[in-house]
């Protein structure tokens, strides 16, 4: 089996599996590409200049992967292939160039991307049958028209954020229980949401429809994304045209874009889906992924507790069938677009994505480590999410999506 | 008063009160930045490199307005103040360049910004008021928060068009009334909404909120805008996160952004709002726009029908108060993103902005010139708003926003 010979890089998320991009920046350079592999970043423009690869530099030396990912699937892939050649072969001439490798710990991670539309997904069964239970009919959990399409709304774009960077608590307004009126006022019932998320590799024209047998040629890869939800001020707010300021605040991501290609080996196939779905929501082959999941909730200096352990496979709907749904009304999709998951809940409590679903509305408290309690997330608490894919000594992981809540604006 | 050499300049919605900017290319050079006025485009790179204007280059000869309205206001409206002398006086060194001044009939208008994302308010009582009664409570028609604050949500920007590009009427899953299960259809409710949305003139950081007093500052224009909306897609998608796929095929924008400064003198004071919002969203000054609004429905072959007149000083919310709302949690605003008000209704059947109100919701054929009836939009035919404000001989106008509904693509 493959190996790289950056020592322990097949233990870590970033084995010569996975070999993720992202933007990184130093004390000496601006922001440019760079791959990670174990606990190093290979500088992409370094590499280039020393004549090891051939990656037009335009495309690598700016602030953000677009320009990359437009460069089409075949172009990207066979750079991926030589790069694990010079990250695996035992006189691979890259390791007469110890500086292009730089520590992860000395190096800053930017946004990878400049996101032009982000889309948020609602395709968890169990996600979608907590909320319903909660604040619609426990019978009736599921809405009619869940079965039949992957839900969907349109996200804010602009307030996409990189993992490291911390949020202040959202105002907004509030209509607590059985006041005459709303109040302006902090968020008191602030909230993560773990999903994942894909990104769009190839433009669409406006008019253009993608079948779930070509949607994957249009996704470059994915990310760990954190929706930050402000329970109280989407409750007020969201009847009837859906979430607005209580989503838009902030949305987090993970710095590492894993291409779809190295999550290859970890295919599984999703739930039976019944009813059938009509037919331009059908497909072939396997298109789930066995990605594990976890949340850790740390209170401002105390140990970390691990809050939830999810999957991926879980997901109802799968991303071909949520990327042809997406066009199938004509909208256009562009590189860079992120269409979010919606949050990814297992079918036990302890598989929960959210703490509204962890607390069931604020209603239990959530017993962590060293006898803290949380319902919401309170000030200074950090929230950090993992995910990785295992199978067979094979390790390809997302690294994390961290961030810590600071008090509000005054 | 001042008026322009320009023949007949001031009879025509582009005035030397108006000199709206918006992006135009001809057969000989590709897009770039002018000005309308009266029936001509000022190109604007040409008098820059005829010494006749300072401009920095590099913001007008981009296929996109962004890095001039970056320019900031201050600078801006300077540049507006020298194309009004350069267009007003007599012996005006611009009259000895007649090739600056180009046909509008001869060039091809273009997206005139980069939107980075787009917003839809719902800001009109009547509207509101009208869906309401149509599918929930007549009695109770406004939802509990729409007086307490401008209810939006996010729209799709990739698909955001501009006059002139027809739209193929899109397809979608519908659940037909009565039926076991929801089909795949090309819409069967196909309808316009009449809006007008403002543009973004200023940045915003993370974290970031403006006052209603501040936020003005940061509005460099409006336009006018087509919501174009499937209505049986929407209804059967939008719960609970709101409308996706029945929006996100097209939007369409009239080519020309008119500065917030042309609208200076059609200011007045929007209608009385009780309750009083909360001190957030509470403003001074008149922040209402009296621009009279029309829509035109021409079916294949026969005379257009003007079948709505609306006007821009109903809307319930104002601009000001959209901005601060939005920003209120802290959500970034960048320049070229786009707000719009939400169809704009007025007291009277006459002034109902969407067929689904002109319809009564589709059991009411509306009657066209030449014996034609529609209750929604049937292929061919052409949507066309025109907007336009009017007082003491002055006249400031925004041109139209057209297109023809064309058949599904197979």
């Amino acid at each position: 089996m493959l190996t790289s010979w950056v020592p322990n890089a097949e233990r870590t998320d970033f084995s010569i599996h996975n070999l993720p991009f992202g933007i990184f920046s130093t004390s000496q350079f601006g922001p440019r590409a760079g791959v990670a592999i174990g606990d190093q970043v290979l500088d992409l423009l370094g590499t280039v200049q020393q004549g090891l690869i051939d990656i037009p530099i335009c495309t690598i030396s700016k602030p953000y992967l677009n320009d990359f990912i437009r460069l089409g699937k075949t172009k990207t892939n066979a750079i991926r292939q030589n790069l694990q050649h010079l990250l695996s072969q035992v006189d691979s001439p890259l390791r007469d160039f110890p500086k292009l490798l730089l520590s992860q710990k000395e190096v800053t991670m930017h946004m990878p991307l400049q996101v032009g539309d982000y889309t948020d997904f609602y395709s968890s069964q169990e996600h979608a049958t907590n909320v319903g239970k909660m604040f619609r009919d426990p019978e009736n959990a599921l809405l009619p028209n869940w079965k039949h399409l992957p839900v969907g709304y349109h996200g804010r774009a602009s307030s996409i954020i990189i993992s490291g960077q911390n949020i202040h608590r959202p105002k907004g307004q509030l209509m607590t229980k059985g006041a005459p009126a709303p109040i302006f006022s902090p968020s008191r019932r602030l909230d993560f949401e773990l999903e994942m998320a894909f990104v769009i590799g190839k433009n669409t024209q406006v008019g253009q429809s993608l079948s779930t047998a070509d949607a994957e040629d249009y996704i470059f890869g994915m990310v760990l994304f954190n929706d930050w939800s402000a329970r109280d001020i989407q409750k007020w707010e969201y009847v009837p045209l859906g979430p607005f300021l209580g989503k838009s605040f902030a949305s987090s991501i993970s710095p590492w874009v894993v291409p779809l290609e190295a999550l290859s080996d970890f295919r599984l196939s999703g739930p039976q889906q019944e009813p059938e779905p009509l037919p331009y929501l059908q497909f072939s082959g396997e298109r789930n992924f066995d990605i594990q999941l976890e949340v850790d909730l740390q209170p401002p200096g105390a140990e970390a507790s691990t809050i939830c352990q999810s999957n991926t496979k879980y997901l109802y709907w799968n991303i071909t069938q949520q990327l042809a749904h997406h066009t199938s009304n004509g909208c256009p999709v562009r590189v860079g677009d992120l269409m979010a998951s919606g949050t990814i809940s297992g079918p036990t409590e302890k598989g929960y994505g959210s703490l509204l679903e962890l607390s069931w509305g604020g209603k239990k408290e959530l017993q962590l480590q060293g006898g803290h309690q949380r319902t919401f997330i309170e000030d200074y608490d950090r929230i950090t999410m993992r995910g990785f894919a295992q199978r067979d000594g094979k390790r390809v992981g997302f690294g994390e999506v961290t961030a810590q809540i600071l008090p509000s604006i005054e």
